[in-house]
């Protein structure tokens, strides 16, 4: 994440990057600030298992909801594919999630949870840098037919 | 889907109601046509509970593998949601799916299985039209905080 990006992949990479650790940072204004302006297109999310959330006032809303209900989040990124077409760039990855609740019955930390999801996420170049226009993360339950391992139990 | 689309975001949603009628339809080659050409870009697809499909390739043989084990599907489209920017559209909607597997012991149709989805879809403006760049499905589990009704249990 240090110095500048060359390139509108690396760039994309990095507001990818910044989006995550600002979840783990549990840091609502970078969160904001990384959520594309209404001016530039209404922007769309969803949460693993959540129906689909629309605009900038309900899409923040639930990540204060998130981070209130969230002690402790760790992503791990892996697969992560970048295709960046004119001012759009379409980001794939999936994040290895580490959780963990507020804690219960006096424990520093609630109990840990794995979590594996896959997330795309659409960015827009704007004067400011790309911003998320669009997220939809879910779960993996199923294994594909191309890999059969332990991928859907974490 | 009769008649001439006037604005963008008609001829999106045109494209977009294309796209599940093809796969009600079993269409294959329909659903070739309406992936964006690699040339404009990698694509990219998560089906309900599955990891990450990269490529034109990979995508597609994802589709004839469910339509070899779809032997009935219908999609009610609701919510959905259109944002045009330049010459990318992104949709959202949410897949009321009715479907029913390959027919077991004489029968003539397998169970029928309802489900409920909800999609990101991202279109790329061609000299053909608009093409589907990223397709993500996921499973509604859970209850918004903002829907308490029986939204997740179809």
């Amino acid at each position: 994440m240090s110095g500048g990006a060359r390139t509108d992949t690396e760039a994309v990479e990095q507001a990818n990057t910044a989006f995550y650790e600002a979840m783990e940072r549990g840091d609502f204004e970078a969160i904001a600030d990384l959520w594309l302006d209404e001016r530039h297109g209404d922007v769309s999310c969803v949460h693993p298992g959540w129906p689909v959330l629309t605009g900038r006032g309900e899409v923040l809303r639930s990540y204060a909801l998130i981070m209130a209900n969230t002690e402790y989040i760790q992503f791990f990124l892996t697969d992560v594919k970048v295709s960046v077409v004119a001012d759009t760039a379409l980001v794939t990855c999936t994040e290895n999630i580490l959780s963990g609740g507020p804690a219960e019955d006096g424990a520093e930390l609630g109990p840990l949870v794995g979590q594996l999801v896959v997330a795309t996420n659409v960015f827009r170049r704007t004067a400011d840098g790309w911003k998320v226009w669009s997220h939809h993360g879910s779960p993996v339950l199923a294994e594909s037919d191309d890999e059969e391992d332990d991928e859907g139990a974490v």
